[in-house]
């Protein structure tokens, strides 16, 4: 969007806010207008009513918006003095305290009139009731504020409420919401008992139940096959550290804030980790390495821990202990590119895999102003970041390039997401770090067997926080899980008492081959039975009933289609085999 | 061993102290004894040297006490008074600080006469020389000690010696020590490259390398795999919680010395764990369960934290970081029998996977003479200690029991090892809980549709921690590790540099059918590079020359054969497959 449009934009919502105003007034005299600004999307209005006031109200209140609406035309303004402005305000005590800090700040006190509707304001409206008319705005729901923020103060009620251009706008901004709450990850995590927050146990600090750790699971061993494949091998360190580990990092003190507070033992001060390369540099040093075993490739399954301020703690998407496949590569200079290009071509085909394809990279590079906030080493930079401009190029990939953004200690290239309800975010990232070599002492016996300290480091995450990458893929697949990743693969049911031992003998031998089965063995209908399945999004549905009680064949209902289909039970099990083994989206 | 054969053994133990102290006066005049106590296995001696001693000189002393003891016969004693005794030892100011404490608790000051060396003691000798002549007896080190344990105190020079009745006594003890040191888990953890502990990182956490990780995955593997064929489900919680979870559990305060400290956030005090139960128990409660769900067997891979005193870590024995293949069943009191038949089943399994059978188990009760120790349930005392006793019996397995050794809220069964260097230990534990249930209010929904809160808890760690498992595992196999377990499966010899690429290809070969295979492609000879591989206790060595090029056949050296055999390429696929497979012993 241009920025003149969302100039444009925002005076609608502004103006809007003042049409809600008037509306409240116009249905509750009483009640006192506070303030009203535009904010995403629309705008709210915070007030304060004499008498109890409910969501119901909302509805009458838009539609005294919209006959309002047809009442004006333009906006009329006048400059007051002080002291009118006192006399107009005088049962108002908001207004007052507003009007008396315009005043001391010198500034003129403005007051706008639509219809018969004035307010105090600094003006920014539209110039005419036209583009209300023909624009798209709703209110949503209701909150309570305190006034200017602070608890201190009285409890204001605050209506909020949606403006676009064009009605169109508005529609497809009410179903990107809608969406939005029907893939909610924490509604399907509940639903689909995916994973739970305790509060005794903590905020921040998820439990997976075993439906989630299934999931947690199955895209480990994904991790682990494709990474040993790609030649990594994988460690298994503790998730704490004494504080030297973090003072040479640096962790300590520059992120302590972020840090787990420390624990004060018999031999000094413990910390959690707040990521995982101090202990992987500690098992690159563990040994002497000769230049013919670079890179080496260390990945771990770790978790980290973050001290989040407990009320920013949400869900899936804020949280206080982060689990990831990570992996942190050590190389020498001249084989910074293919291990980059190696890396880039692994994410696509993870994200291949999971069927995910609006994304788009980004090489984040130092500034050429702000040369003092990167680690001095200017042909290290002019270096690295030639060759990975290199790799996006020969790779055939969308690219976007960004001055100024790299980490302090190197270059990196982000991956860029949209996601299905429309928001972008960064999914993956791979730095390359040019300071872990001298902090740590990073070393390689090089061809005339001398100690060579230019190890390069590159962190890579692929997957995100385990945390992060669940709610991306819960929005993004609505809970409907491709079979290789669905907690349960196929629910047998019973037509009748007669089949619940033929329902276990074909269960037992699913589990056999590898298949997550359930039984609904229960005394409803078959059709009960189909719906609760449609609701958990199950894969495969099996009836049970006479014609299937030698487990010859199986009665298959597939998820998404009407049709039940009669199958030889060994070709039912070599297709959901086949699907499983090559990860196909549903 | 009989009480009177230890009294002998300690007797003979003390005397030869003296022998020791005889010897050293001999060939160092100007040595100050001070105490010699019998210990297991042997016995002791400190003193205060004047001049340099050093480890080379116990040769000597041994020489020395084999001379002497030809001529010493009998023992003599006698009492002598205060003034007496300090006259006999005015130029040791030890034995005069003993003498003056034995003086001020008024006891007699007695001297025991051997040969001609008279020393002061208290007595508990053997009555003749007899049995020192037919005894094994060495000394095998020294170690610095201060005076009475004291480190303000000189520090004195202590040589230990072993002793036993007989001199095949004394071989075989030496032959075991000898394999102990062999099979010492540190030793062969750090031969191997399978873990290691960073005192930066800090005392007691274990970093895992990637071949202990290997090895760490194929058990846990294999743990899940025989779990999830038992009707149990995964879970995987957070390593820490509030405090409220732990005063729930009563970790807090009753087990707070051995946690690590609390951690003070925004929100509340948290805790590392010390066990993973009060998680588990928040798990079960996340929602209602019919008396039809039960039993519930919630597993977990879980890490937990124990604040040992640093100066008492030692290897994989003592850590503070202990992970574990650790479930807790939920179950209705009907269903205890049945489920502790199960857990019992399963740890035999185990253990013939891992090829142990010298094991035994034993049932451990609450004490009727210390009633107040335990919860006070008696009924489900009684019943629960009846239906253990049952299952054992029925199971037709060697058990003990034994009275008052049960925890607190429940009866047990461990399983106790005898080690292959002799050692007794526990190193499963099966525990019923009847506690659990009130502390954290567990319920199910019974027949009637009613709250129940009698829920049983069952415990279990089949394979201990998987540090004191693995520690157990390798001295067990003294790093034999059998093909299944072993990180490299196969080890891949070029015969010269024109097969690199043929040993190459091979690889990938084996490592497409999942086999572990690494490569020795350097310039060394053969014969070298067999012996490297018999070092790293590899399962196969493949020799790659001109005959194999074509990688139609290999040539196959097995672990412990001198002899090479060819064989189809496939079929040694399909072999060493079929061995892993299967899990087979080495």
């Amino acid at each position: 969007m241009k920025k003149e449009e969302l100039q444009d934009l925002e005076q609608l919502r502004h103006t809007c806010a003042h049409l809600l105003a008037a509306a409240v007034l116009k249905l509750f005299p009483d009640a006192k207008p506070t303030i009203g600004p535009a904010i995403e999307h629309g705008f709210y209005y915070d007030f304060d009513f004499s008498t109890p006031f409910s969501s119901d109200d909302l509805v009458r209140i838009e539609q005294t918006m919209k006959e309002l609406i047809s009442t004006w035309d333009g906006v009329t303004s006048r400059e007051v003095s002080l002291q009118q402005a006192q006399e107009i305000y005088a049962l108002n005590p908001y207004k007052l305290e507003l009007i008396k800090e315009i005043a001391d700040r010198g500034e003129p006190i403005t007051l706008y009139t639509w219809g018969d509707f004035e307010d105090l304001c600094r003006g920014g409206h539209i110039k005419s009731a036209k583009k209300i008319k023909v624009s798209g705005f709703c209110l949503t729901h209701l909150a309570g504020a305190y006034w200017r923020g602070s608890e201190k103060n009285p409890m204001l009620t605050r209506i909020y409420g949606l403006a676009f251009e064009k009605k169109t706008d508005l529609d497809n901004h009410l179903v990107m919401l809608e969406e939005a709450k029907k893939r909610d990850h924490r509604k399907i995590g509940h639903d689909q008992e995916l994973f739970f927050i305790d509060e005794v146990v903590g905020k921040g600090l998820v439990l997976w139940l075993p439906n989630g750790t299934l999931i947690r699971n199955e895209i480990e061993q994904l991790a682990e096959k494709m990474e040993s494949r790609n030649g990594y091998v994988r460690v298994s360190t503790p998730h704490l550290a004494k504080e030297e580990l973090f003072l040479t990092s640096g962790h300590l003190p520059y992120y302590k804030d972020s840090m787990y507070p420390g624990m004060v033992m018999d031999d000094g001060t413990y910390y959690l980790r707040a990521m995982n390369c101090p202990h992987h540099h500690t098992v690159y040093k563990y040994k002497p390495h000769s230049y013919r075993e670079l890179p080496l490739r260390i990945a771990e399954y770790g978790t980290v821990y973050r001290n989040e301020l407990s009320g920013t703690l949400a869900g899936l998407l804020r949280v206080r202990g982060l689990t990831m496949n990570d992996a942190h590569i050590y190389c020498r200079k001249d084989q910074i590119k293919d291990e980059f290009r190696s890396v880039l071509s692994m994410i696509i085909e993870y994200f291949t895999i999971f069927n995910l394809t609006n994304y788009w990279f980004r090489l984040s590079k130092w500034g050429p102003d702000h040369l003092e906030k990167y680690i001095n080493e200017p042909e290290n930079w002019n270096y690295a970041e030639s060759v990975l401009r290199e790799v996006l190029v020969e790779m055939n990939v969308e690219f976007v390039e960004v001055d100024d953004e790299a980490a302090f200690y190197g270059p990196k290239v982000d991956v860029q997401f949209k996601s299905v309800i429309g928001r972008e975010e960064t999914m993956s990232t791979v730095q390359l770090d040019f300071a872990a070599k001298s902090r740590f002492k990073l070393m390689y016996i090089d061809e005339t067997g001398k100690e060579n300290n230019e190890v390069f480091v590159i962190h890579r995450a692929p997957l995100s926080t385990h945390e992060r990458f669940m709610a991306f893929l819960i929005e993004h697949t609505g809970g409907v899980w491709p079979t290789w990743l669905a907690p349960t693969q196929a629910l047998i049911l019973s037509v009748g008492q007669a089949h619940g031992d033929a329902v276990q003998n074909l269960r037992a031998m699913l589990q056999e081959a590898g298949i997550r089965a359930s039984c609904d063995n229960s005394d409803e209908t078959v059709g009960n039975k189909i719906r609760k399945g449609e609701i958990g999004k199950v894969p495969y549905m099996l009836v049970v009933g006479d014609k299937e009680m030698d487990l010859q064949t199986v009665a298959v209902r597939k998820r998404g289609s009407r049709e039940i289909k009669t199958m030889d039970t060994a070709e039912f099990i070599e297709q959901i085999q086949k699907e499983v083994d090559n990860k196909l989206a549903s």
